[in-house]
């Protein structure tokens, strides 16, 4: 059950990039240019792969590299699909406000999980099809609006693009998970070096997200490169260490289990980091965020417990129409 | 499947109940003595059974009717227990607020499992005690106040003695309930000579409620049989005829189905009427509304729903750690 530890360890990292990101506010503004997290991330996490695979020759047999075009074409394309979904998240919230935006944002765990039998094949129990949508169900819950809370008129009540831009993110972020799975289980390279080609295409691409933005910018703020670690502190740093570490534990799930446990802990990740805001943050906690963590707790029982535990006990009276007539009833009456 | 008939029927009736007794306030007020509506409907549903009793010996066999002591004298003790209960309620009522009490209502749901299960041995599989813990939440989940509503900072800060009353009224609500259903199962006597027992009691019972009432504010109101039809319109009498029927709907679900079955038509007659709310009363459609029927649409499939329907597939890949040695893996990492 190692991925199990792996997923475990990814919600607590996921969980804490939340609470990282909000302690490395002053005042609750950046004093770095967030933009170049994800680059620095993605170095990281090249540098990482670079040094696994360097120290993988040592052993027996040597690490499989496919290097032939024909695969290498394919890695760009999650960075391309991340590209995409950036820009349509941006257009997105133009129509609809965060709140609603992060209330769709759960759309995705369905979206992954039709992609996933559609594109990976996989086959779901209809128990598991009821968990998965249990889990945006709960996560969603978590997220309800308490009273007295601002700004509560505006949930669903945004134009109907602001929703179909919704739904559209959903399914980029959905694809590039499932295409990222597909590419590392095609064949049984190396993860290091699959991630070593992913991690190449994803720098280069923030890379050129940054300049992008300099020329939008007109160069106002000077070009990328010299605002790279202006205004970073120890913790800007810890932001750096935990995204690309989360980075590089999603591509170990992708390749040794699979999107909807990758679903499991990010959705588990987003409660854990309500619970922990109740400390750190005296977050105010809310039935609703109680009781999503039970949905959400059912539902991961439901998709990852053995049929043979939830189902084993001989059906009771109600469950089995046919045992009604267990009931004694010697006669015919009007209401039978 | 006539429990279903049975149960779907008792869904809207409930559902009516609550919204005829809406219908009958003038100006949010009632014109009439609503504590005389149960007593009526008792004697409704007393003149209903005894009618049906009536018709029944010109069948063969004739019904079966226990007369002895020992079995009469189990009746009047739901009686009993509804009245403890009626006063507990009070009890709980001047410690919480409505939204509280409402809110720890969707208690008795599980207590009516434990108890079900205690009282009357029934197996559940964890599947069904997942689903039945899913339907409290999913009806909680659809009474989370909304954001702009008043009164909201109350719920969970009433002294400690409000949620101890409130479980001992789940307990007693369930405890009723289980016990009818042991005393209707408990022999193979006509359902109508059940029912009249039990309703002769409910209406004595009903009626020494309302002699209390009468000594304890001090007859200011005349004598309750001279408040007895005072103020009554058509609506009025409609609640008493929808009040009988639910009860009769009740009694024959208890002695042909369970109390589970119930529960389940309870909670969603709450969610009807939430629903038909929202287009007689102009009541606002909720986001958590919406999930709290998806909730407990599941917990309903959940629960009844053969188990081979629910996990006829194959588990897949991350619902088997074992089927992770299928991802062809030729060397050992430092990750593995």
């Amino acid at each position: 059950m190692k991925w199990c530890l792996v997923a475990s360890l990814l919600t607590v990292l996921t969980s804490s990039q939340g609470i990282l990101t909000t302690l490395s506010q002053t005042n609750g503004k950046y004093k770095y240019d967030y933009a170049t997290i994800p680059f620095l991330a993605e170095v990281f996490k090249l540098i990482v792969s670079s040094v696994f695979l360097w120290r993988e020759p040592k052993k027996s047999p040597p690490p499989k590299m496919t290097t032939d075009w024909k695969t290498v074409r394919l890695f760009p394309i999650p960075s391309v699909v991340y590209l995409i979904h950036n820009n349509v998240q941006f257009a997105t919230l133009t129509y609809v406000d965060t709140s609603t935006y992060q209330i769709m944002g759960n759309l995705k765990i369905v979206t992954t999980g039709i992609l996933f039998r559609l594109f990976l094949k996989k086959k779901l129990s209809n128990l598991q099809w009821m968990a998965i949508v249990l889990l945006a169900v709960g996560t969603t819950t978590s997220q309800v609006k308490g009273c007295g809370e601002a700004s509560c008129d505006s949930l669903f009540s945004a134009p109907i693009q602001g929703y179909m831009l919704g739904i559209l993110s959903a399914c980029l972020s959905a694809l590039a998970g499932v295409y990222t799975e597909f590419l590392m289980k095609k064949n049984n390279d190396s993860l290091y070096w699959q991630n070593i080609l992913l991690y190449t295409f994803g720098a280069i691409f923030n890379m050129a997200w940054l300049v992008m933005d300099d020329f939008r910018g007109g160069f106002e703020k000077g070009p990328w490169w010299q605002r790279l670690f202006n205004g970073y502190s120890i913790i800007t740093w810890m932001v750096v260490l935990n995204l690309g570490s989360t980075g590089l534990l999603v591509s170990w799930l992708m390749k040794y289990a699979d999107n909807i446990v990758k679903v499991y802990s990010t959705s588990m990740a987003m409660l854990l980091t309500m619970v922990l805001s109740m400390f750190l943050f005296s977050f105010k906690p809310t039935l609703q965020l109680f009781l999503g963590i039970i949905i959400c707790m059912m539902s991961l029982h439901m998709y990852f417990a053995p049929p043979t535990v939830l189902v084993d006990m001989a059906p009771t009276i109600s469950s089995d129409p046919e045992s009604l007539v267990n009931v004694p009833v010697d006669r015919k009456t009007d209401s039978r």
